[in-house]
């Protein structure tokens, strides 16, 4: 596929903020979005077209794929047969290769150990006799997960004792899951890094990341790692990136562990898609994480990854976005709204980013 | 009127690129935005609701009123009776005073004079011997303008001798016009500020702006005006914001002449919208010319007006839209296209915007 034109259509699964982001992104480049999901959402206000039908509705794909240049998705857990689907008839990127091994958690582990990447100790459990197994082996404290469709911490069981196996299991409700051991880390970070079609790689500087409640709450840039460590989560991620073949903007969250003196990454997550830890980029540099995205889609170079300013990031969940007329008085905060309509618990509504300039930088 | 909650309608009169820029910033607030013209445009394809209907249609203005909290604008050259039957039905920010003064060179220039800011000298012409009149009294050289709905060098004629007085007023067809003494400028700068609905008033940096065929090429910030100077622009047009009870972001052109080692400025022209030569501030701030009139329409405090970067914003006029992969490619660029169609001469397609470090910034 040659780069899209100006004017072009992307196609976008998913209908939430990431959608939208994108869509805007796209927007800037004078191309246009067309948002497909099985569900309303606040992408559908700014993008030129929109279907709302089942991801296995081969009517709805069908025409939607016959009306844009490439697609692309939002988030990891569309059934990669609605991939497949698409990918018969347009190019979709990322592609069925990195999106099937990024809806494992199993298949991820696996890759990241294959690239010589540490990761916690981990197995696969299909049954309560094999968990038993796995904690013997593993040791405890760990986590069970669901292997697939699991996000901000659901789908995860704490195992502190071989005594709450039982009810862990339970709450997984049968599917294939993977019990990780607890890493004991000091911090978490993340690379956000896109790879274009031709295999061109960049990274943004890595981002220090904060969760409250399962969720991402700030993400910080710069981070406190050293610049050799740094660098070598950038090089895990590039070596991931390379592996799956993968053209767009892809996360990796990572676990820093202090270790007699040293830092030790271990690869936790890996995001197919633009990434919550990277909305900081939209303020703080010249090109963001979404249009590095929309570029690498739609064959186009990628753009600068570099940083202007420092920056902390802020989710604005539920009633926090309560306060957006606070937040838009305060001088230095660049306020983000999803236009969603209800303030719901645990709902991502909006960020915020707060700019300082970089040491050393002029007034 | 309070402020308009996230998820709250804005209009606005207009289907062009400021229009579309306006609504991407509008709904990186939460905020949506119903395009109302008398012609598709790029504003179009990011918009929640439109409507194309003519200026003077009563029923789709009044069902447009009824959609929206707020309605403004983004381009003079609105019929004022539009925005009067507007206003009796919602706000409409600026208001009938501003857009009826900016859309008068005339009275525009006679504002100024009563602030106390200089400007070129200037009459009014009605017939060939009013012209003939005014150039006795002003001098030539001397340019001939209608005094409504002239843009980037349309409707105006220049006057070197008094021979060409026949020929600069066939040009203006009758209309009423003004002869306006050339001013021998060194350098062109604008002021884009912003004012909210409380009085609020903020300036971006003043920036230098280089012409290419009577259309922006280049702007530029920091521009090489000195800081003493460079306030008196701002002072400037913040009078013209107060006398004009001016809601929104308002632009102001002065020419810029070196009289005995001081720099003189002259007004130029006030737009009473989003300018072509604060494009810069999408990339180059926090808050951006374009968010910043949609926080003032909408009732909003306004943001930050500071700058984190130098920059240059060039225009892409007609086929230097077709460059766009090479841009896309330089590392540096902040690349826009506003999705037109007809990369025609003279038509505005796009700007790229360069970003350097401040002085004396980090790296």
């Amino acid at each position: 596929m040659s780069a899209l034109s100006p004017g072009s259509t992307i196609g976008i699964l998913g209908s939430g903020q990431l959608g939208r982001m994108l869509a805007l992104a796209a927007a800037r480049l004078g191309l246009k979005c067309h948002i497909y999901a099985d569900e309303p959402g606040p992408a559908l206000d700014v993008a030129c077209a929109t279907t709302i039908a089942p991801y296995d509705d081969e009517k709805a794909l069908a025409n939607f794929a016959a009306s844009v240049g490439v697609a692309t998705y939002e988030f990891e857990n569309i059934p990669v047969g609605t991939v497949a689907f698409l990918a018969k008839r347009i190019p979709v990127r990322p592609g069925a290769k990195a999106l099937a091994c990024t809806q494992d958690r199993l298949s991820e582990k696996r890759l990241a150990r294959e690239l010589g990447a540490m990761t916690a100790d981990f197995g696969s459990v299909d049954s309560l006799a094999e968990l038993d197994e796995r904690i013997i082996q593993i040791g405890v404290p760990a986590i069970l997960k669901t292997r697939r469709f699991g996000y901000d911490g659901k789908g995860q069981a704490k195992i502190l004792t071989a005594g709450d196996a039982k009810a862990a299991w339970a709450a997984m409700r049968d599917q294939p899951s993977i019990l990780e051991k607890f890493v004991p880390f000091q911090r978490e970070v993340s690379v956000i890094a896109v790879r274009s079609a031709e295999g061109a790689f960049a990274a943004y500087d890595v981002s220090e990341n904060d969760h409250r409640d399962h969720i991402l709450h700030t993400a910080t840039v710069p981070s406190r790692l050293g610049a050799e460590v740094a660098n070598a989560a950038v090089r895990t991620t590039r070596g991931l990136a390379e592996a799956l073949d993968y053209v767009g903007v892809l996360a990796v969250e990572f676990f820093a562990l202090d270790y007699n003196g040293r830092t030790v990454l271990y690869v936790n997550e890996t995001a197919p898609r633009v990434h919550n830890s990277g909305h900081w980029t939209i303020d703080a540099c010249p090109v963001s994480q979404f249009e590095n995205h929309i570029r690498a889609v739609a064959g186009w170079p990628i753009g600068s990854t570099t940083r202007h300013s420092d920056a902390v990031m802020t989710n604005l969940i539920g009633k926090d976005a309560n306060t957006w007329s606070k937040l838009a008085a305060e001088p230095a905060a660049c306020v983000h709204l999803y236009g969603k309509h209800e303030a719901r618990a645990g709902r991502k509504m909006g960020h915020v980013t707060r700019l300082t300039p970089k040491p050393g930088a002029g007034s």
